[in-house]
Parts: structure tokens; sequence; C-alpha cells
């Protein structure tokens, strides 16, 4: 049997557990060397495929990709950049048939959210397009839980744990002091298009009175009187309002509220920030002190507080990807499948890419509350499970070890440069 | 010997272990029931003791008091309220006295920072002034590391780690994507008169190129001009930015820089954040797309990223508490002593109130290095310690158990209330 080379990419915005699953795709190629030749990762996601950037793994040591597996972020680095469609945009295809046979890569996998699963079965279609023999295995990964099939989105989890750990923390911070200080306390987290990220922030309040006491969500127009009330009302009865607030929230016109509120010095909009917004509006009518906070970056990098299960998922996605490619699938994503019972349990299965591409799963409205503040139990029983268990970090020096690989460029073999 | 009772109460900001003090302070008492009667705590702190609003801690199982190790922020409510002088607010000292005598009390444990320390040798004087016998003790408490003789202050060793851990997982998650995305990121913390919580991010700085690569120090008057230099160069060598602003950072006429870009939509200034105000600095002037983070009270609550020194310094500190009390002192603060040699070693030693009250001890000029952007290796070697050792709170389903006490009020005594 000829071996041939595998190529991985990341994709998008970055997780904490991505690493986890270029952990679990490396380790498992490295048990199959009588299949797969060398592992090259693309420097930058498709660009670096793309430019002919390629990363040789096979240089790096056991020890090294095993860390990938507590270390956040993209340890090949990840892109933003969408390969447009075969007719418009043929010679990016090309090139990357050009780069894969140069390199003898006949396994493709792209780790990444919707718009990834997209480029991956343009990919897989090389074969049949331009007669280039290509197994392509697409490798879920965002933190927006938005892909199809899959139980849940590998990073979401992790995301879902820092924003519900944070708000429990800061919840009890603002109860402590809400006497005589802040009475109001706001975190904005991510999640533009849905409310997953906010929702995961209500496994916080397991009894009456936890934070958050209140969370908006971009699937609900944004209602001011309705909120003011609400928040009143828990600052009546416990004294303060822990308020968590998605990035996407909408104004009943549909416009995003963090567009709506602040100019800088020179009157410029200020991009970002719904939370000030929506201090200020508490403290224009209600007059509480309040305090805010962003957590941007924060939340999707926080390898430390990650959820053990999606460390375990992640890590077995990225396994099973090479195992669906030796088995001869391709055109294909391996998925979480969530296994009926009470107690979780979960497998790997597989969806077709053609299905995956470019379809968004929305968060149901039974998971959010008739007044639009809160979560559902049926929500709560979804979610639980994803941010279940720890899975600490190795620390030195009382920081995590987070692993730096050497990334050793693979020689180039074509002449022509490409401009992406 | 005749018992007598004991009062605690927390003061000013809550952190992630000052529950630790407590916890230290009640099971240490409960070992002397011989001398010490009943442990009572101050409902919101001094105001709970003003206007006869107690706890009866001996209402709360071994195993509450014991989850108080492991829980943030301050678990019998703390204020922020500054008894005034003797000679002006005379009646506050007279009521204080008045509690202390209906139920019994004649140990007074204070727990906060240079202000409470202030309280608590203006009430330690009451024997004197009033000829009310009282043993009083002063417990350190501050995020902002500012109480003189003691090697740190509990609290501050938290959110230290919490600072050096954000700032490395943010920065490798930026890493990642500057290529396309993001090149700037920039995480505002805590310290609005001194950079000791900045500072401590320089921590995660073990390697050129690691984040943070720019700190911004209240301590240094901010220079935009040499900052953006320090900017475009950190973006031409590495591809990106990481920088640590501390929300005390001054314009060069001592202003705050948080108070001088942002107004809302009525024209009022808009109070807090100063990366937004940096961040629109670096787009205006350099073109480069960031984001920004605003870390706020989650950095001061984060016990399950709590530095292990800190949890176990604080703990030390309430248990000395008690026995500095029985062992007849009073007037005093125990504190931290770092003990020399290059292994950290620590042990309790104890300063006079009177000579705590109101000192602030500020960062050396000779911990930020020569151009104000970054910590020196004395400074990296002093607080290296302080965030060493992990202390993970106990879990139950994907989130840390912390806990909340029943929090029984004893019944009043006094037939006057009393206004605060």
């Amino acid at each position: 049997m000829t071996k041939y080379n595998a190529l991985y990419a990341q994709s998008g915005g970055v997780t904490a557990v991505i690493n986890s699953t270029a952990c679990g795709l490396i380790e498992t190629a490295r048990k199959h060397t009588d299949k797969i030749g060398k592992v090259f990762a693309a420097r930058n996601g498709i660009i670096g495929a793309l430019t002919e950037d390629l990363i040789d793994t096979t240089l790096e040591s056991d020890a090294d990709i095993a860390a990938l597996r507590h270390t956040p972020a993209g340890a090949f680095g990840s892109c933003r950049h969408k390969l447009g469609s075969m007719e418009k945009h043929r010679a990016q295809y090309e090139r990357l048939m050009e780069v894969f046979s140069a390199h003898n890569i006949r396994y493709f996998f792209y780790n990444g959210g919707g718009d990834s699963q997209d480029t991956a079965y343009k990919v897989s279609k090389l074969g049949e397009t331009m007669g280039y023999p290509i197994t392509c295995i697409g490798i879920p990964k965002t933190i927006d839980n938005d892909l199809p099939f899959t139980d849940n989105s590998p990073g979401f989890g992790s995301v879902a744990k820092y924003v519900a750990v944070s708000i429990r923390e800061a919840g009890l911070d603002v109860a402590s002091m809400c006497l005589t200080s802040t009475k109001v306390f706001i975190m904005e987290v991510m999640g533009r298009h849905a409310g997953w990220i906010a929702a995961a922030s209500g496994l916080a309040a397991e009894r009456e009175g936890d934070a958050p006491h209140i969370i908006l969500f971009p699937e609900i127009a944004f209602d001011p009187e309705a909120f003011l009330k609400k928040v009143q009302e828990s600052v009546k009865k416990f004294g303060h309002c822990a308020i968590v607030v998605s990035e996407g929230v909408r104004n009943q016109d549909g416009s995003f509220i963090s567009e709506s509120g602040l100019v800088d010095a020179f009157g410029h909009k200020q991009l970002g920030g719904v939370a000030p917004v929506i201090a200020k509006l508490i403290k224009n009518n209600l007059g509480y002190k309040y305090h805010w906070a962003l957590a941007d970056y924060l939340q999707r990098s926080a390898r430390h507080i990650a959820s053990k299960t999606d460390v375990e998922q992640a890590y077995a996605l990225g396994k099973a990807a090479v195992e669906l490619a030796l088995a001869g699938k391709t055109a294909v994503m391996p998925i979480i499948v969530r296994e009926p019972g009470e107690t979780y349990r979960w497998s790997i299965g597989e969806a077709q890419l053609e299905k995956v591409a470019n379809v968004e799963v929305s968060m149901p409205r039974h998971y959010i509350t008739k007044d639009g503040f809160g979560i559902t139990d049926a929500c709560r029983k979804y979610l639980s499970p994803l941010i279940g268990g720890e899975d600490y970090p190795p620390y030195r020096n009382g920081l995590p070890c987070y692993v730096t690989l050497k990334n050793v460029a693979v020689a180039k073999k074509l002449e022509k440069s490409f401009e992406v």
C-alpha cells in the first residue's frame, strides 16, 4: 500500500480545546504510520495550505504533541478565510491541488465551524471536479455551538463552563457588597447570533436568588421596560442583580444594542460593548450603582477551567477523523451523539459534509423562559453535562504550562507563490 | 476565667480568599471554647456591628465553616463604611461599645484593608477612651497589596494568578489568529492607585514574545507616542501585541485616562473602561484590529483559580488573629513575613495597628522597567511565589460548590436602633 501524507488545518476562531482535537488526530495518525505518512499542519489555517506554508508535525516530540491536549488556542495558527465557490475561485482550488500533489497529500482534515465544513466539502469534491483523489474529513469546532447533527460543538462546553463559573463567583462578590456598594453587575459574553453561551451562564442559578438573575439573549428583542422592571424586582428581593448579556442582543428594530450607545471623543460610534449601554440604562432609570465585565477572549481561551467532557470530546473527534479516513470514508464529519437515557453518555457518529455545510442551528425557543430572561429545565438538561468535569493543565511557577511547538516549515516544492 | 464572645467583621472590597481567613479564625476559636465564647459575625461588616445585626456562627456546621476556605466573596457580607474620628463621630464608638457590652463581646476581629486597620486601631482604644475593655486584632486583606509591614496582602496573590493566567491564555488566542484577525488585545485590570495587579500579569511573560508585551501602570504617566511605537514594534516582531492596562493609568496631567474618552448618547462621560480608550487610540493611529476585555469583579472573585499560597496565608492570618488575642495581644495585626533565602518561605509576624493605619505602600519604581512598559527581575522575584500553587474548590455538576451559610441573626438586646 502506497503511503500518503495528511494535512491538518485549524480554521476560524480558536477555542480552549481545538488543540485537544489536534492532539487526538496526530497521536492517532502516529499509531498508523503504516498507512499514513507524515502529518503536516497548515500554518495559519487554509492560508498556509494555499501559500504552501506547511509545518512538519513529525518533528514534534510525543510529549509536546501530548501537551496539545491541555493547551488552548491554535497551535499551528488559524485564520478567517473562506474559500469561495469552485466556479468563481477555481484558482484557489487548483492551487490547493498543486500543494497537495507536491507534498503527496491525500488526506485533508479541516477543523472548524460551519464555513470550514463548507470548505471541506468543496475540497472533498476535488476528486471528481479536478481529478485529484483526496480523502477529506471535516472536524467540528466552534464556541457558537451552531453546527448541525452533532450533540454540541467542541469548544462550546468550555466557554459554557467558564461563564457559569464566572457569574457564580462574581455574583457572590456583588451579593456580599450590595448593601453599600454595587447593586447591579453585568457580564457580557460572546454569541453574536445565538444565545448558547449566555444560556450556559444560567446553569449557575441552581437555587432561588442565585446569579444570574437575568439573561439577555440575541433571540429575544430587547424590551427596556420589562427588563428594568425585572432588575428592580431582583434588587428589591435579593438586594442585588447579576445580569449576563450576550453581545448579540438587539433592539426591537433588529439593530445591535452594542452599536446604539457610545460615541468616542471624535463622535464616532464605539463598537463593542453592550454591557456599558445596559449599565447606563439602569443607572439613568433606576439609579443603582453598577459594575460590568467584558470577558471577550478570556472566555474562549480559558483552558485552565475547561470542561473535561469538552476536552475528551474534542480529542475523540480528532481521533475519529483519522479512523474515518482510514476506513475509506470521505466528505464526512465525525460528530458527538448523545445516547438516550438519564445519565449523559456519548459516542462518535458521522454526518455528511454536504448536509453540514452552511447550516446553522439556533437555540430552540423553549430553552428560554416565557419572560425571555432565563433558561428552562429543558435547556438546563441539555447544557449541564457539557460543562461536566474538570481537566486541569499542569502548572509550573503558578502558571499553566502550555506548549509552544517548534512548527518547523516544510521545504517548499512549488516555484510559484500564491497571493491570498 | 470568664468567657467572652468575639465579633468578626469583613470590610471593604471582598476577595477570593477573605472567607479562608474567616475559616481559619472560626476553626481556631472553636478549638478554644474554654476561653472564647461564641464567635459572632457582623452582617455587612461594621454596619452590622453598629445596627446590632449580628450573626451567630455557632449555628453553622463544622463542614460549612470548613467550606469557607474554598468559597470566594464575603460570607457574612461586607461594606464600605469608614468610622470617622473619635472626636467627631463619638456616637458611633459609643454605639459599638453598647453593642459589644450587650452581647458580652470583648474580642473584635476586623478583616480589611488600610481603612479598616485604622478603624480597628480606633476601636482598640475604646478601652482607654471609653473604659470598655476590648481586645482588638486587625487582619489584613486587600487585592490592592498596599498594606505596610506584611509581605503581601491576602487576596492579592489570587488576583495576581488570575490576571497572569488570563493574559497567557488570551495571548495564545491572539497569536493564533493575528495573521487575518485581531492584532492587538487589551485586558484592563484593577488597581486605581497602584500597579501591583497589572505588574502580576507580567509573570506570564517568561520568554521573549510571550504575552503581555506591554503593561501600562498607574505609576507611569501615559505617553501615547512611546506607547504607540511599542505597540507597532510588537506587532512587527511578533505579529500581535497583548497589552495589560491598569484602570488607574493617568494622562500626563494626572487625570484618569478612563475618564477622558467616551461619552454616552446623552453626552455624559462614560465612567470606567480605560481599555476601549486605548483600543481606539491604537485603531486611529495604527489601524490594527483590536479586541479588549474588562475582567472587573471576575478577577477578585475567581476562587476557581486561587493561589494556594494566598489561600494558606489567608487562613493562617485568621488563625493567628485568634492566637494573638488569646496571648493577650491587642491593637496588633498579624502579618506575613518573608523569610530570607532563595526558596520562598513565610511565617506569621505581627505589626502594631497604630503604625499600619492609613499607610499605603506603593510599588517601587525599580519594579518597573526603564521604559515603563514591563516588570523587572526584582519585581518578578517578589511576585512569583505569591501565585504559587493551585487550590481547587470541589465541584458538583461542573460547577464549584461554594457554601452559603445560614447566617442566623442573634436576637437583639438593645432597644434603640441606630442610623448609619
